[in-house]
């Protein structure tokens, strides 16, 4: 059960209202990087958390959070969209610049279709999309996506951060930042709660990896056309991340045939010519 | 640039088609967790990867794998569509069972649209759409993330070993398997390679973290109802993973007012009352 | 700013797990009449809401009882697939039944993707997209989606009451069908201040009416193939409901001409004969 | 049945055209509140409309208007894009404008898909989904969806019309706006017809109501963090709009305890630790 | 501008109500292969037309042919369900079988969101997405777009007619199918009267060919992993269909190097590795 | 299987890069008529024929082309991106323009999602859907489908050509021109081994014709309102292009009645009205 005090998580202050910044804040709100993501992500993850139930807790309460900075940066998207030109007299008007410099750059449903406020899409007007909620009923996938949420999320804030010189937008960014840092650490800290690399991996780990084939499992294969060894790294010598193997490299040949589907069935819609009638 | 030489990369047998079965299958193929995803996913990553080009190499080498298991997977899924049934006649003669088992059971786009075929849609038909391609611009958001693609895939992968009995169809899916088991390794070393979590993290690693409110950064805060601590863990106390900071853990308060973003504009489509104008 | 105290809002208890019913309360979760459209809508709406500060604080506590809701029924989903077959075995042994009745019958990505929980996603495993998010900066417009969002919303909670004979989930949804009743009465009451059918409409009354064509504003335009009048009614006699004219009725005949955009610029891409060259 | 005599419903004209106005009106043919949306939501309720035949002719008779607004405004956006840059050459020398001024603010999909036409996408050129056609079978609720379309329609059609200055199109624009006035009014009385608030509300109106939790029905509970009492309003006091109860408030307790769903189960794809095992 | 007489083009009968039927039958209005598609797809390639005026004609007169199609299926939608169980308890009544035989095979949104009507999503419950109306302002390359469109319709509608053995709906499908002959035929006779192979192609035919690298305008090239040939056929030899080259065949070598992006920017949210500091 | 050899298939070079350009690029690889439509499309279309292998190989082989074309493209985004704003204050200097010119131009995500990469969007920013993937188990109807997806390839990428003046990029583009001149004529070709007009045509051609309602197959039906003759055309006249029917032309009239639903049931969610109790 949620619960609401109708203030703002940190304060939201805008010096100079940009509506090209506003567009470019949107991503933070409905971008696949966004804040709708990790809020709906841990929410779900936190309903579907079985085992430990303090997982649970923790997707729970860091999923309050979220919402508190949606709430934020939708502030700041109205707040970027005070003083838009409404018409393309007060574009000219107002700018003394060519019909299209602002009007053009700014997300137009900002005005058209919510009036001048937020709206749970991203920087170019495409509406989030829950399929990008991973809420997948294994705790460990679930922490490592949440840390890769965390990963462009941060990304994102600090190329916004950059983009800015407006100090109040600076401000707030700064501390979502900030968030993302604590963040990306919480899951990752999860993560060694669940065992760390040894322990976690491969995920998951409750499938008995005898029955994999072995063969294939730490073995760096090259798809060169070629037929040359792939590029060496880390990935292909050594232990395993997960300790359960050593990595080997070798260019990768075809273990199966070229596949046969045979004619096609009357009446399934085919041709004659694939039914073999003609 | 790409070449094909028209074979399979693992064999393919399906001893009893199972046209729910091939339902399942296409979660493999276009589900968030499937192999449209990785392939396409290491594709645009390779594609944008700037810095140490072995990095682009190593994505590279591996969507072409990948590309091999989506025709892989939709083989599979033709041949548990053979001999799927075309009419209600045929459903109820092939299966002595009511109308609708299997009919109802399967994907029916896999026969109207595509003629027992496989399609890029996910186990209930929604088509995959190309949103869940995470490719960063940072090249360890783009290992973490691949992380957790991996992680998803090989936990889908366990699924449907687990869900069939077909001899055929659990050596395929234990290769799979396998090849998931090295690609979590494989990302997770090029993560060691690109610095660990103490070098690489908190991603991105080129924003000055002075720059952030550090008060913050590392602190765990609770969004209790009553005020109380959120549940402790590795998260809440220790040197973070990071190891830039140290975790804490508190309750939030709010540091920002209720927002007020005042009288609508004359002209914005706003009703008079909210103009101020009556 | 959001808390939480994770408890259920209202109990949640399954008598007899069944997965197919599990997939129909997906609908009330992620399709366009669920949960999470009027939690968002709320929410998005107090973010962007101008004029009286009434009624953001309306909509955002409205949005937080919905979020609870959302968090109910994710939990009964859950408890709803207690027992679902993990495999083509399990199917038949638990259920004497043919393959397929109850695994082509449940939502598959209830097991593949989330490991028997819920997730954002319609009883057809579409995903909710958050376009359905109706926020228009104008408070009249948004109560009236208010409206029908809880007049969509109340409707699927009865056809799921119908459905199901398990006293738990009857109990959940009389709940839920009741917190529906206060919410279709709670947007008409605010209507009803915001200056109800005569002082709210047309919406937006911001717009000064003598500025649309008002030979067209109270007309009931007849498109009947042969000329009749269209079919009689409330709306083609007597006074608007608005108050501010007086209905009438009559066939329409177009008032423009056939549309020519004539010949197509050369560079534009199309065929040269559309363009006058040949 | 369709027929069409291939002219205008209403004159359009453009004076001066202007690509960004262009990419505007998209909106209004593709947008969540644009004309597709109208036209295929009254066709498939009539389509489906059960009991009093008189509904399934008022909601065919106006589908067919709609569909002749979509046409005026696919002819308009046309008009709009005469004159269009169809290079960085032709942008540069037409204008005296930097580059991207016009390119950059117009949709450039209406050049490079449609070849200066109109496509049914909104005004950030994202494709209309049909998911948006809420045709419910309840009549009454289909009615209040309809005059929640027409009200974010008009307010649409209003922020067009005060953002452009060319008179062909706010002529244009202030007849669908008189067209948005009476459809207000249409739906509006169609529920009147149908009962008004006291006979149509709560919708279904058909649910006995004491079989719902009838001691939630008509209160406003609270979700405030410091369990005050939600903002007071006509929704928390007198009458309930549907004549069948009285409004109160009161702050809101969790009557459900906290979701425990237990361990996860072998073979769903957990991580050992949630199964138990380890 | 459009008018209808609220009567259906042909006959709609439906013998035995079959909910699953009904599910297959959405594929042929919401479905990528459907009657929305090319209703809308036509209507907008009229709106579009440039030049010859006659091919607005004939696109605006088909469009409004497939209106009505679109009626007669989503009237056989709402017959096939007709009788469809509302609950739990008549599914097993009135069919004597298993829980989920039935509620399992059917579309659930045809009766939860739809109160057992049609709605525009295809038989897997997916919503038409306007993207796939085609409509380039290339009245060729829309024409193609039309065969293609009616191949694929064609195709679907054999597959329905072959699934079912109810007599009213063969009737209806043996009309449906008629009509797609015809309109094959149709814009094959419309891109005939545009020059046909020889005049028409390639697409667009106002582009001066000396412009395109024409050393690969007519050159099958092979990209076998092997380097050998490609599999000939009538494209490796002879004159090519639009008759201005001569086939050839070769397999092919890369011209460009391996892409280099070279260091990412300061300030570009890479990680500090790629930019080059450390 | 697929292999790569990481060198771009044909040179790609940017003399000025373009940040606006860069976003008209991404129409061809994630628009409708892009390149990765058509690559997945080869390759769904190669990994689901039936019947003659040949068709398999050549779209296989194809299917590998059109991923090294999205690579180059992607290569050319990223090398157009070179150089764009990534603030504010760079947009002022680099530029002497006003706020927005470049920064509102470009696609935002470009800079804020991918870190000045391509992405697989359009040019408008919307992902690209895999139900545009049309493989539909007819091979003359996939075959029909190629055509079109080409004639609108090469329409789009004339339109990228006339619209740079890049002479590095307009050489790539002369490259990708030519082989959409191919890749139409070669799938025409296909056509023809196919039997061409008259041996393919109606797809699919394994349907008897006699049970199809023949009074309509080849017959141009008018939908005018007054009841007169639509345009005359070569479809209205003379032999069928399928060689099967003689064309012939009239106004069309309604054969079926007003369709009529009766009553809705009880439990169905409809108003009381609807159900006939009040």
């Amino acid at each position: 059960m949620f619960y609401t005090d109708n203030k703002l998580q940190y304060p939201v202050r805008v010096d100079s209202p940009n509506p090209v910044f506003a567009r470019a804040l949107q991503q933070a709100i409905g971008g696949v990087e966004g804040e709708i993501r990790v809020a709906m992500q841990y929410f779900f993850q936190a309903c579907g958390a079985r085992g430990n139930p303090k997982f649970r807790d923790l997707l729970m309460n860091t999923a309050a959070e979220e919402l508190g900075h949606i709430e934020m940066l939708a502030t700041a998207v109205a707040m970027n969209l005070e003083g838009a030109p409404l018409s393309m007299k007060e574009e000219m008007a107002a700018s003394d610049r060519a019909v299209g410099a602002i009007m053009g750059g700014m997300n137009l449903k900002n005005l058209l279709s919510s009036g001048l406020s937020a709206m749970p899409v991203d920087s170019d007007g495409v509406p989030f999309d829950m399929s990008h909620i991973y809420a997948s009923g294994n705790i460990a996938a679930d922490m490592t996506a949440n840390v890769a949420a965390e990963s462009t999320g941060r990304t994102l804030a600090v190329r916004l951060y950059n983009m800015t010189d407006d100090a109040g937008m600076k401000d707030m960014l700064s501390y979502l930042i900030a968030r993302d840092t604590m963040h990306q650490n919480q899951w990752l800290a999860a993560l060694e709660e669940l065992g760390g690399m040894t322990g976690a991996f491969p995920i998951p780990n409750s499938f008995p990896q005898d029955q994999e084939k072995t063969d294939f499992s730490y073995a760096y294969l090259g798809f060169q056309a070629d037929g040359s060894e792939p590029v060496a790294g880390r990935w292909s010598d050594g232990q395993s991340i997960d300790g359960k193997g050593e990595f080997t490299a070798q260019p990768m040949q075809p273990l199966g045939e070229k596949p046969d589907l045979g004619a096609a069935r009357p009446q399934s819609g085919a041709q004659s010519e694939q039914i073999g009638e003609q």
